[in-house]
């Protein structure tokens, strides 16, 4: 048995990241991962939500997808005048992420948003705009330090994602949405380049899942994130 | 060092668990964990959203705080006209859950809801909701049943949920809020009778971690939900 | 003919107030006539709003039923992204049910809001809101005034509230919902301790009703009234 | 002592009622109490709200002020996106007299819906939309019978508003904008043609008041309200 | 062939401007051209949005139709909780014609806010808001110069705006609503004293035209402004 | 005197269009006018709303701004609640425009939704989803007959948009950013392939303009629209 397009279980789909691709926003890029196309810009500002501690800066994530990037058309967010429920998932899963790349000290009182707007969606679309968004978080602050507005980088570490499942009892890494919507298991994984765990969120979709199912989907998700890692590498040559 | 409590680091809080607290819905429990105390209530409708397949039936969750369940008030979500984006995330999370419990034919074309009101938050509100849910669920399942709606009870399994997480670097189980608001990492676990996985969602706070503390972690929930899964047997005597 | 319940045309249901039914409000009380249950919570602001005179406080009050408190299950609000008229009048009605009890020049530059969520409704909703939103209310300038915040106590009066109605051309006190639904008049009054009246609203739902008819029920809603002012002055011991 | 504008204290002020103010409406009228100016417009649509008995109609009233009908420009609820909480209340109050109004088997499977905007509010605004809202009705009624489209006239008995208070301890009817913003007790009364109560809403203001206190505004009332049907059945002809 | 209304192709249907139709709004007037009524207040605001130079005022415009304005009742903006979006390409086109006719400086940190409420609508509801909304701003205006708060009149020209349109290939002014609704094209055109123009729409429904087509319909356009220009000075007396 | 960036007066800025550049609408393209880049997706659906008669079809479009499409980034619509009251000025002006080139009994009970998503704004962006829509639209039909669905194209007739303006009194074509935010005069004008209009907006932002300065301007995108016609017949092949 062999995947769909001819992935081995472990192998990712083709990443492609492409810096600055919008001009206004202090860092942007489109990812692609497979059919995925997220365009990630980061934004700054000079104040900072109330709940922040003086001094301290901030980082937060919107998640959004254009009505026509699936099979079906979408009615837009406004026009049902409600946030979608599973972007507000997203966008909190995203913005917990890249907080923890940032020394909020370092930053100091601005606030990064890290808009992620899905063009087209073919699953994974949530660690795309991780993976995509660390890109646009990173380039930003550099900016902001070649301004001269920052004395020093604020990024801590390097943060990617991946997903993986459990699709006919085969644990595999990176599903693409016709894999995604019969998985058995889904589980997301938030990286550090350590290898550490930033953020986990698993789901038994058909089926509940053992402790060792799970350890076996976080090592297929350590491979796949330590791959994209060396991408991110390239693109921001630190 | 002991927590504030007095409580071992694998002990949970007193659970007490009061079934059919409110007499109109078809089952309902009011779920007290420490000071947390949850109003579960699951409401039968005869129909099913559009996407669900023709015979089958269809279980959701809401979740909402009291506007004083906290420290300091909240205003309420329709003044700000906008769903909480954190109960968005919490009610998809005992959505999914709860759904996993149920075996949808059996269910037949009916949507239970299972409204979760926090009267009181001290942390865990989120998988309170799931153990209580359950059972307003369960108690809702047996009356279709009794009353020959239902020819058979589709619950197809038990469902618990518990949190854990790392504070000052000591793995603990069942956080409230005074130790949750200082986790460097916060972990639910979702669990049937068997010791499945369900849902597993895990958050590094203040740091990132590993896989091993990763798994120390869903032991202790492993744990406390074995604890919990007999309390609901000795509740609903099942 | 009696009452469907046994009780007498001019008796209250049996009444509990539960003081401090939760911790973290200034003042709280879970109030049951018959099975009606209110919670109420008394939360204390530093601010008031804009239209306050320099110096003075303001009383405002928040009304919701929780979805599944009737018979039926009702969808949220925020749901619906609206506050649902019936809510919007009464929360009006206790208000300016409870401002009318305190004296604002003593309350100083302090908002106090009342939340009264229903967890279970059969009848009555509104004037139990009214009498246990008092105690909360009371309950909280009393811990204003024992943590040194206020010199003296801002409470001017009691306030109580009870409904009374025509059913099958037979006035009668306190109707549960069973004759609500089928009431011809429907009238609700708030007193003092003086047994004088601060709010009244009458409706004929079936039929007009004359000026004397309209008199009995006022004095039916008296007696009620002076009950439920014992059974605060008892919690409150004031 | 006498009123700011020298009218007696059992005296209303000059109402003018236009009828077929604007052409499209199935009936409507311009009201005029005093400075205070009332479009009402109702409308027939062929069917009725889910709630409604087979056969049977329904009435139902919407009120509203136009931005600048007051001293000061208030937003728009539209910029708002909220219903404002008084206008909620109002239009309840409005439509639980119209329907009282009405016949509603003779009435059949329509709806009607009374549009009260108010151009201008000088006081008393809710029972100039009760008494301009009952003309608009009316007239629509009688343009269903003449069009053939009811066999018989559903409006089963007049019904007129008006407002009674306490200023400086001194009872009077028809508060005008100055009166009213400085009322200790305000009470709203509405009636058919043979005086009796269909809608009653007392307020204590400044104090609470007295249940003699409350049955000579009640008298007041009953005054100005039979003048205004004597103007209704005027312009009506019935 | 002849219009409906026997009027000639380049004539305007009958038009009534009624100055200080509401009395508490710095300016008003009530416009009538034919059946269309629309209500035009003029509010001010001691203050500015922020994106107005230091030292400048402000003039904005809100348009709205009352439910039963056409001849089907539409429901409420707040019902929908949605600003009709042909309100809100109305109600920009009003607010930079109103704008240009004004010079900020002279205004000052003012800003008026012309509220234009269709009463009853029959074609060339936007056209007629310019015009009457001209006029409620210049009543502001010379309020503002009367009480000396400005030094100087801030109108610095006079605004006008009519609609024409091609109907059966006939280029004709100031269409009604049953000229409009068959329209091959429908063009407005908003203008100054000196005839020179300052909004200009023109839309193919039914076909395209061409540019000599359009130049014919703007010099009916001016041919109406100048008669509406007429009017204008005649009520403003300047 | 030249421009900005060299350009000639009558010049249009470099246009590309990347047809099919997401792959599950029925058409989409992306155009790049100079830095404005506009994604626009086509979607069919087999139903149409209320108002369409029988056997018809529907054409409408919706407009939205990336939130750092701009210089400065904006909040989301869904934050904020309300839809940019300037994008529902746009999705209407893209709508009707759209809606000319179709054939509506051709297209039959469809509805074709075409969505234009600013992924970057420096001037001229509703006329660029004009022209980029039309592609859109245009692939989608051709699908629809190549699938058997339409038994013929029903495009009528092409569809272009471009902006011209007056800016230091010199008239201009294709305004970019830097000009636009400094134009006395700007005009929108869309055009069919035969170069007669079907929508055209005007607007004296800095001062008025004179019927010839008009006329001059529509020549100028008569320029414009037949070399945006002929990229269109190119990418199209038609």
């Amino acid at each position: 048995m062999t995947r769909q397009d001819g992935r081995a279980f472990d192998e990712l789909r083709p990443v492609t990241i492409t810096p600055n691709f919008v001009k206004f926003a202090e860092g942007s890029c489109l990812i692609q991962c497979g059919d995925t196309m997220v365009l990630c810009c980061a934004s700054v500002e000079d104040k900072v939500p109330p709940h922040v501690p003086e001094g301290a800066g901030w980082v937060t994530a919107e998640y959004s997808m254009l009505p026509r990037a699936n099979r079906e058309r979408s009615r837009r967010d406004i026009s049902k005048l409600k946030l979608s429920p599973r972007s507000a998932e997203i966008q909190r899963l995203v913005g917990r992420s890249l907080r923890a790349a940032v020394d909020m000290n370092k930053l100091g009182e601005h606030t990064i948003t890290i808009d992620c707007d899905v063009l087209q969606g073919d699953g994974g679309t949530r660690t795309a705009s991780v993976t995509g968004g660390f890109v646009a978080l990173s380039l930003a602050c550099r900016k902001l330090v070649e301004a001269g507005i920052l004395a020093e980088d604020p990024i801590r570490h390097f943060v990617t994602g991946v997903s993986a499942g459990i699709v006919d009892e085969q644990p595999m890494l990176d599903l693409q949405y016709s894999e995604d919507s019969r998985a058995q298991v889904d589980l997301n994984c938030v990286m550090n380049e350590l290898g550490e765990i930033i953020e986990l969120q698993g789901t038994g979709e058909g089926r509940a899942f053992t402790a060792e199912e799970q350890q076996e989907l976080v090592r297929l998700c350590a491979k796949g994130n330590r791959e994209l890692l060396n991408i991110q590498r390239e693109i921001l040559k630190r």
